[in-house]
């Protein structure tokens, strides 16, 4: 699985649909092996500790055997191309590489330079600024739990907003997708150096207003801000998490336009008091809190940041037996 | 398991005789894997690649699988609190929490962080200078065994002394609780700047002299010395191990006081052979040999530093049993 | 299993027919568990992702749990004595420890220092400029097939040039036994200050001049060109592999002689069209393309790269149960 762009409403549905099942035997510790004796392989060339955790659970869970190699790996540290790192642990019999890599296009790399060969299944982790299916795939599925809509995961009727640097954000790519499939309306709200009227192409409207759209919206999901490649001064803030190019360090370089920021799309207690009765809040993770949103609202009881992190597990047990689950012959 | 204070004698010897019993199991290979399905997280916030392992080796052998998240892995460095990081872990499903941190108390902090919504038990790994439960059991079982105790734990008429920077060590507070409890006597030696008359109130007695107490003893438990803070010149012995806090920095500076400090605390041929005939000698490892102890008393018949090694597995096996076994419903 | 040197052609052909038979049941999926509730840890005090991930998956298919502890984990980096390491991972429980370290003689001191007391057995995964045994294992296993040799691995009748750095290359060493030991012809190829006549008593031919060996030759073994410990100039193409001394060093400073040594002694399409119809190339990777052999040789139809790759997992699948298979007692 490389991206959510191209995959039919119906087999998300799918995937979805597993994975509520998944967790309705978790719940009841039933859980089949089905991949018992198969290998994943984690290939992170940038660092994500949850996500890289979330996919062993998931096929830890589903009885097979995880690889790791991350990008503090010698091989990885010495120039090694992803290309020939990838090309070996296929050789050596791993089923499934996820990949994780700040270059866009780095899966579908990856996917062209393994081959068919050894059968292996490449799936997509994040890449750069251009996907991160299973987020998106948890995203939505944490939204069709909350309102009820676990049978057929039609999100018809609701409105998702995403707020933040929508521009460099994979997570908002994959998201705008597999909402717009199932039937959501998505509204992009940010500054227009960071939301650009041209997003409409991928199907959602735009706004430079968060108080506007507030009062309309049954979810908010909130994008991190990256700190990770500003100046010193915010080096305390930054955390893992997706990872934007060199355009948003130009866009956002001070401190000064990080309180606008927050004051103009950060979620207070005032700003969430003007949600619908039943508007959930998402976050990809981890939270820059006073920023994208205040300690209270983040920890508060329409945050369900916590639920798309367990979630995720599910979704990714999904996601890995439907690439898997077929003997490999 | 957060503390052995405030543990029951009787729960402690529920621990111990669980952990012999995987002993005889292990040695004829007939464990049963209890813990399948069950996932033990790894959340060392501070390095110590043997407990690690130790806790690894244990969860295995039952059948759980194991998550690592080091202090090298990116939320950790990038500066995401030890609350959500756990927080995170918990939402995933992970079943077991095993802490290690330099602060006093963390692992207290992720209890009440993780909360019982998840089910999530949290095992202490070191904390600070507060407790180190596991080693304070592994070593009774230790001396237990190396008396013949084993059928019951009680290690009533046996006087252990533990020597070296008592105020500063969690090793020490957990032993202190754990063999006041089973009946045997402690005495805490060392210089009076790291061993304090108000040590008594644990329930020990205070020498400043080890050569007045070594003829007397049955055990003699040898702290390890921290040069991880010292200055560069002692960087050739710093290793893992339980860490000290700044106080220690200000009174242990010199290379001067390590020579009287080995002079004056660090066991010897000619102090060894003081010793009670059956006396044993306890470390927490990694040895600084020329230190707490010469090399050939490190390798010595009296050393029973490999056979603590070998019981934590299974005193952690049955830690680990005793907190997970019940099915999580 | 702690070098070639000394092992009968008898015993390597029972690690090498397991190895064609654990293939056979990896294709089919009928790998039987028989290391299950074994525990095998890496012990890789040298940095090597693809050979730790060898051993790791060959463990793994056959049920075995993996301990991990890398150069970059705390005891190792902070001067705790390999020894002292060894010793302790053993007392724990582990059934082996799979060893990599730049020393020579490595392997051989683990084994000294654990002994004998808990049953572990040690497995030599590189050491210095000695051995690294399954890789002249692997290198057979894939002459060996792709010569037609799977029934009885008999070698007899085929030539095989080794090309680079032999004197300090540890694969050269235990492909030289291995090779010789099967019945092949060896000739060691590279410039006077890398390939001494003395390397005859190994039982090889030698060569300085690659053109007048390449035409009569089944298969040209290329070891690879360590730019670790060269100037900065190099870091670019520095990676993993097996390490030389200072020695080298001296006799390879400059880009310069970089340049010449590919002239003289990398594979060109020129001088591969001279190789006989059915010759294969080895490497044991990675390569550093460009230098020991062009970019389209390297991904050509002779190249065995990927194979050798493919059949290290099975190879060391063999050797963990030729090592562990029997029951502990």
């Amino acid at each position: 699985m490389l991206a959510l762009q191209g995959v039919t409403a119906g087999e998300m549905r799918t995937v979805l649909t597993k994975a509520r099942d998944f967790e309705r035997e978790l719940r009841g510790r039933r859980i089949t092996p089905v991949l018992q004796g198969r290998t994943i392989a984690n290939l992170f060339f940038e660092d994500s500790t949850r996500t890289r955790m979330s996919f062993s659970l998931a096929a830890k869970r589903l009885g097979a055997d995880v690889l790791d190699l991350s990008s503090s790996d010698s091989s990885v540290n010495k120039g090694e191309s992803i290309r020939d790192t990838a090309a070996n642990v296929a050789a050596m019999g791993a089923d499934a590489l996820v990949v994780r890599h700040k270059a866009s296009g780095a899966a579908a790399l990856v996917a062209r330079a393994v081959g068919t060969q050894f059968g292996t299944s490449i799936i997509n982790a994040g890449d750069g600024r251009h996907e991160h299916p299973t987020q998106g795939l948890l995203d939505a599925f944490t939204i069709g739990e909350s309102f009820g809509r676990l049978d057929d995961f039609d999100l018809t009727g609701l409105t998702v907003a995403i707020v933040g640097d929508i521009a460099s954000s994979r997570v908002a790519r994959s998201d705008i997708t597999i909402l717009n499939a199932l039937g959501a309306k998505v509204i992009c709200v940010g500054p227009p150096s960071l939301v650009s009227p041209s997003l409409s192409v991928l199907g959602c409207t735009v706004s430079h207003d968060l108080d506007s759209v507030i009062d309309r919206v049954d979810a908010v999901n909130v994008l991190r801000i990256q700190f990770e490649r500003h100046s010193a001064g915010h080096k305390a803030l930054a955390s893992e998490g997706e990872k934007v190019g060199g355009a948003t360090l130009a866009k956002m370089p001070a401190l000064s336009s990080v309180r606008e920021y927050a004051e103009l799309y950060g979620l207070s207690a005032r700003r969430t008091g003007r949600l619908k009765p039943n508007a959930i809040i998402l976050h990809p993770g981890p939270i820059n809190r006073g920023v994208e949103m205040t300690a209270s609202v983040a920890d508060g009881e329409r945050s369900v940041v916590l639920k798309q992190v367990h979630h995720g597990v599910a979704v990714r047990m999904a996601v890995l037996e439907l690439c898997l689950g077929a003997p490999r012959g």
